[in-house]
């Protein structure tokens, strides 16, 4: 999945790294330095990156199965449980509903103990290629 | 706000800029370019990380008001419903609820033709400050 | 919107009465008497089945504009933000995004004080009537 | 768990029947007949009836070893995944996160197949009895 960190993205610049990528589990890293809020706490906001990245590829291989189809987010939620300030974090997508016209994909975030930071749920529209935005 | 934005942040990596912050309304705008994902497009991330910002800062200008209270973020939610390939976005954060342990924040992010790009909601929790920590 | 509200359903069986519907804005009410939790205040999924009522009904006025076309609901999300244990809650739902797809609607909830009881977002999947299935 | 279902609560009635209720696990059943909405589909609110009612339940299990201490939901969220048109529909609580001040709880209802219908994630705040409101 080299291609979904290309240079020049917001996964690139934040370090993000992919691991491993299939339909069935997508799973990345990023580190905690430079991606902080202002009390030195990883930002809640870039766990929310992590996760709409992972999601997104994993959506996006089921959707490259089927002619000229891309995948793109609605929206996503997330709870921010624990706070951490070091080292590096590692995030795992797998799909809970794989339909037609959506996907649910959740994906939980946990430092280098397993101990979880974040859980989100990203809800992703499969769209035809042409219509390069979200479901309008 | 200049200290909500401090070197080696998220936010100052993205390019984040507060423009007003008061208790009642937080306004901050980021660029597009350098913060998409691989289709060109705002990465759906970046909204979050633009809107957890702003609620974060409206919410943290209320409990410095309690003495040594910070705002730390619980939860967010947030609708992409429009994508966007240039030029830049701004984000208005105005509270929903302000409680004694927990805020409710809306976040509105715009492009440069004042569309819609998307709507979030922050959940924060008011602590002590000695909690560096999400509440646990 | 007499037949939104049609015998057996759990509107119906709620008490959930709708006073105002167009594609702008839906308003309807519930008591707070028989949905309430075991500690007697509104129970937080009643604000979520009113909210997703009329969220739904100005999906659905839209909908019908296009022939043959209904509003499914795709995920939703509500923050409670006030308890209250007598009297009546009355929602109002107004549309955020309208789009070919999906819609994004807001509902905010009051009691009869005019403060905020729960805000809630909805987004509603516009699907062919055949397709009497959330998007699969 | 039958203080949970007391006479006069919305979970009572909708039919909501708890067969399992352990601070590492709550289940419950609705019919899907009577908690419906105009297309006969079971209503995406009743989901969410059944959602906050196991994770608070749960929650209150875990609450009560605290003395005098009462689990309040702040806020939830849900995904529908596919529609059901009659049976019974099964709801697993399970803890996310169980914290001093909050917990998450993710919800999983299943039809009588076995087919996911929803997935939800509950925020619960833990909060002395005495302030018998959410976290003002």
């Amino acid at each position: 999945m080299d291609g979904m960190t290309v240079a020049g993205t917001l996964a690139e610049r934040m370090g993000i790294t992919i691991s491993e990528a299939s339909p069935h589990r997508v799973v990345g890293s990023m580190p905690v330095e430079g991606n902080t809020q202002p009390y030195g706490l990883l930002h809640g906001g870039a766990s929310c990156v992590l996760a709409e990245t992972l999601g997104s590829i994993g959506a996006a291989l089921h959707a490259a199965a089927r002619d000229g189809a891309i995948a793109v987010g609605i929206d996503i939620n997330a709870n921010h449980v624990r706070g951490v300030t070091k080292g590096t974090v590692t995030g795992t997508a797998r799909p809970i509903h794989v339909g037609r016209s959506t996907h649910v994909w959740e994906i939980r975030i946990e430092d280098e103990h397993q101990r979880l930071i974040c859980i989100a749920r990203l809800t992703v529209a499969i769209v035809p290629r042409q219509v390069i935005a979200p479901p309008a």
